[in-house]
């Protein structure tokens, strides 16, 4: 066996958040059949690793143990430098059960608010990980530097993409077109490392 | 770039437990030029995640980053049915700073006393992991079923090795020869898929 993703194959895509799902779709060019979790009735396991590619790697093991395919799983997250990286592997649960991330967006403006902090210079980190049933998993992390802005804007991307100005551009994630965000992203990053390991 | 660990390739192994270095060491049929973790006086991040294959990660990605050399880590341990799986992850810590496996074998002793297990079924976990310099990591797991028996028997091996009594065989990894271990442990099922996947 060599670690390789042969075009046409069958990959459980383990994320239950449907804008990753949409963005990795979009990224892997229909060059794989995908097949969600939540399509196959899979259980998305507690996140209890403290990394990102920990946790991307927990995921796409369980996936891929449950499910009998490889499985791909993407962890990542919204770390502010005056935050001391939060929030960091704990983006998605300062949303709260709800996903709530317009409340999400406004606990980091008031972090940085209490923390009177001039510098706003945050990160997007994606961690992606497939694994091969009983087999091995490779991980991959991509990463965007950028600005923090306040109040949020644009409605386009998910998450606390409407305050994260990435470096080079004048406009959020949230208001650049999925397909211009997908070119430059932490995801696309990751994804470039993904292709060059195992295409 | 293909994920392929080319013969002759530098290794940086991200152990500082020489009994482990040592069995690697053998493992690695003198295929790759190896270098200590120790020697090039790199640091030994702590075990924060939750899983074998987590820690194994976080050591080699660390040594990959702070010597610029593709790494090779280990994380592995006992754990014992009857006792929910510990000490799992925290198999060195059982032995202390000291790393004094005499006692920790003796709190797994204990523990079973107290639990009053009749059970004393237990697996060695090895995870290996690759790591290159900001590029992609690569785990496997292998695992060895076996029983525990008390009090320890054997100099060889290290670790809990003296209490534990693989399937098939009637004496422990402290009592059989290195070289016969090396054939059957649960390092050797990892390295075996490592070499599947990377060699």
């Amino acid at each position: 066996m060599a670690l390789k993703l042969e075009p046409g194959t069958r990959l459980v895509v383990a994320t239950h958040n449907a804008g990753k799902a949409r963005e990795l779709a979009e990224i892997l060019e229909n060059r794989f059949e995908l097949v969600t979790a939540g399509s196959l009735g899979l259980h998305e396991p507690d996140e209890t690793e403290t990394t990102f590619v920990g946790n991307a790697l927990l995921k796409a093991r369980a996936a891929a143990e449950a499910s009998g395919l490889i499985a791909l799983a993407d962890d990542s997250g919204l770390s502010v430098v005056a935050l001391d990286g939060a929030p960091g592997i704990y983006s998605a649960r300062w949303a709260g059960p709800g996903r709530n991330f317009t409340e999400a967006m406004k606990k980091v403006e008031a972090r940085l608010e209490e923390a009177r902090a001039q510098d706003f210079s945050a990160w997007f980190t994606s961690a992606l990980a497939v694994a091969w049933p009983s087999g091995p998993g490779v991980v991959v992390e991509g990463r965007i530097d950028g600005t923090l802005t306040f109040p949020p804007r644009g409605e386009k991307g998910f998450g606390y993409d409407p305050i994260f100005i990435p470096e080079g551009l004048d406009r959020t994630f949230g208001e650049i077109e999925p397909l211009q965000k997908d070119g430059i992203s932490h995801r696309a990053r990751a994804f470039a490392k993904l292709k060059a390991a195992l295409f």
